[in-house]
């Protein structure tokens, strides 16, 4: 058996499904009906392919702690490995890093499967066919794209152009079309040989590389030395941080442009399994099931002579009183409001957030951080309120506040306080105190979840008026709150 | 100079503007872009008023202390007197007592305007020149109405026919016209002499209840015995408490009903000075200033392509996009969006909730106390989290909760803490703690207010567990939280 690997790759704002995917905590962490991310469905639909190995996950530095737990319960996510980016570099960069990382710990000849974790695939027995012909095809050293039927003249994808076969289910590739004109998309339906670029890929790691030698040998020889320079950093067993000073300076580049237009044999499985990539909330609704009069809701929503509309809700009751096709996304701090007809446009909405100096473009009420979250409640001049959830085990650093001093009320769990030179336990209904300038550490020793509000008061109260002095989580220098 | 009493009557939901104006909070108590609500703009219309004593307000018992510090800082607002009614029961109740209580007060000879305390008038002058010509009708022995210029075939109101010429400013009343249809209300905008009754009256007080003697004998005698009854159930030095025994059993019936329709001297003033009575959305809109593509906003609001939208806001961003004519009303629980031609209907939504069983049509997050308010941050099994605002001389009762311990971190201000045996100050950035079954009071001591946060925790955190053994505002046996 020639091992697969799936090379997931998790990033990506999707400002188009602004206000609930951020840059803080950006699509593949958005979740659907089921209340599975589209994260986990891709870890999850990856494990099921055959001859899979436990995925390797290329994904920004800011969201691996936030993988992890979103992993946690997950096929196999448990055993997947991270390749971390100091900052995003477009695909090629991390396509080539991680055929790196597959050669050297698995051999050339392994294969590895190229999956965006912000798709979604309905038809999953489909899907896992076509990647089984595809495989076929790489064992012969093709370069494996795979083709969505093109259903509609859709001139947002790039298209794949089939040309002779090669074997069953599989062609090659005559050549890679751009986004279209209407009127060309229209053509390409109608011809029934161009299929959208799904942007998932199948090869050996070695033809890959082959091929970045012959196309692109700077990038590939720049890449070599940052997972030279990188392959040591190990922030955890399963987790290697890209080195920014030699990550930083790889071309920007997609792997489309970069390999896939350039080299020579290049194939094409296409499909038809239930493929979208989520881009926009009319995408998104289609998922949810919808009442009679097509209307479908996430949350709490009550239509009232209303047709066509979706609620993507954050909790609250959300009435609609006679609208046809609006849509209402609504986050604990921005709601957006749309014609459904506008949602490939929610970009401009960005847009005006940021030229407006907003940072509802960004960041999100409830916090992740390595050790559970924190939301913050309410905040005033010379107050804050935060609810604070520390994971069974988890463990904020130890640390020193100089402006501020934090209440401490457990209302769920016991935690372990550690309170300048004491250290004690805090059960539910008790509460403890930290003065300013005191050292401390807040840790949970139980098998539950301990759920404390945190009341901080003092004449400044940013994230960044904490000193370190121990973190398990390697961060004993950044002062990024907690 | 024969004094005049405004009666302001001032209760009603307001249904069609929920989510904001509730049975919590009903819509007197909606601000305006100037942040004085209706109440207090009424309140203040009423005392610039040629010979306006300061005004009797009707409302609730429920409202009076929201109503008292709504009115501290208007225009005669300090020295209000106030009929407390313990159940709603329509017009002719409350303003046969009212008349009563000016009556017994100022003589029979005095006058009394009614005005309800959720309408708007722009033209305050016109307004004034109105009152002063049904001031000269009423000293005639008239019983005058106030009959808006109709400005559109309205099928929401009844109207009023003038007939012959009185004296300057002034017909008589021919006829009053329930509701009428479309047809009908368009020949009466051209027919001139028909006005949209606006629930405005004034009278002397001796004629309205020898109206009510010719008229509803019963209903005055069942208001005399009710006003005896309670003329010494004194809440405080400004308010009397109608008893629930005498008054419950008022018939529920419209002054317009009981007596307008009926009496043989009814004037009516025609006036045209801007007034609404402000009952949907759309009318409320109308009152903020519109940007260039007419969208209208109250709170932070982004209008992306977006044209005659309006955004009552929460304090999140709000943001449209390609949407025209939706009205957006954002409060912290619930959230309503609908086509503003659907403004009239929103009462369908407000039953479609109670149908659900949701609660949303009744309670704020905010919640109005004598001493000050509170406002619930969360609430989860196991704790809740209030913010408490305590204004300066304010006092909770001498309480204790059998299940709940309360832990209070004072946030602004200093707090005078009873604690079982001990009395001991808290200063801001200081926290104390109430174990279950504890009598402890909070006091503001104070000349700022004293802000805590409260996190109550407990198997049961109900309101209704609470004992109270003493206090200031005479709640000492009703089970209502703080």
């Amino acid at each position: 058996m020639t091992p697969l690997i799936p090379v997931v790759l998790s990033g990506g704002a999707g400002t188009r499904l602004w206000p609930v995917s951020r840059e803080a905590l950006p699509k593949p962490f958005m979740r659907l009906p089921d209340g599975r991310s589209l994260l986990r469905r891709t870890v999850e639909r990856a494990a099921a392919l055959a001859d899979a190995l436990p995925a390797l996950i290329v994904t920004g530095r800011e969201y691996y702690f936030l993988s992890r737990d979103e992993l946690a319960g997950a096929r196999t996510g448990g055993q997947a490995q991270y390749l971390l980016e100091p900052v995003g570099r477009n695909t090629a960069p991390a396509i080539v890093l991680a055929a790196l990382a597959v050669a050297s710990r698995h051999g050339e000849q392994a294969q590895m499967i190229a999956l965006p974790a912000d798709h979604l695939i309905d038809d999953e027995p489909g899907f896992r066919r076509a990647v089984r012909q595809a495989q076929a095809a790489a064992a012969d050293g093709w370069l494996v794209t795979f083709g969505m039927r093109a259903e509609r003249p859709a001139t947002g994808y790039g298209y794949i152009k089939a040309g002779a076969s090669l074997m069953e289910g599989v062609w090659r590739v005559e050549r890679f079309v751009e986004k279209p004109s209407l009127a060309t998309a229209q053509s390409y339906v109608a011809s029934g040989d161009h299929h959208w670029n799904s942007g998932m890929f199948l090869f050996r790691a070695g033809d890959l590389l082959a091929a970045f030698a012959a196309y692109k040998p700077e990038l590939l020889r720049a890449a070599r030395a940052c997972w030279d320079s990188s392959r040591d950093q190990r922030v955890a067993g399963d987790a290697i941080e890209l080195q920014r000073g030699s990550f930083g300076v790889l071309e920007s580049i997609s792997i489309d442009y970069a390999i896939m237009e350039q080299a020579d044999r290049v194939a094409v499985v296409p499909g038809a399994f239930g493929w979208s990539d989520v881009g926009a909330w009319n995408e998104l609704a289609e998922h949810f099931a919808a009442d009679e009069r097509g209307n479908r809701a996430d949350a709490d929503a009550l239509f009232v002579d209303s047709d066509g509309c979706f609620v993507y809700g954050a909790g609250r009751l959300v009435a609609t009183l006679g609208l046809k096709n609006v849509y209402i996304v609504d986050t604990p701090d921005a709601l957006l409001v749309l014609d459904k007809a506008r949602a490939q446009d929610v970009k401009q909405v960005v847009d005006a957030v940021r030229a407006q100096g907003g940072d509802q473009h960004f960041h999100h009420v409830t916090v992740a951080r390595p050790w559970g979250s924190y939301t913050v409640l309410q905040e005033a001049p010379g107050f804050k309120i935060k609810r604070v959830e520390v994971k069974p085990g988890g463990a904020l650093s130890l640390q020193m506040h100089r402006h501020r001093s934090e209440h401490w009320i457990v209302v769920g769990g016991t935690a372990k306080v550690t309170n300048g030179d004491r250290e004690f336990l805090v059960g539910t209904n008790e509460s403890t105190y930290i003065p300013a300038g005191t050292r401390h550490r807040l840790e949970n020793p139980g098998t539950d979840p301990l759920v404390l509000i945190e009341v901080q008061s003092g004449p400044y109260l940013g994230e960044d008026d904490i000193v370190r002095f121990e973190d398990r989580y390697g961060r004993v220098v950044a002062p990024t709150g907690g």
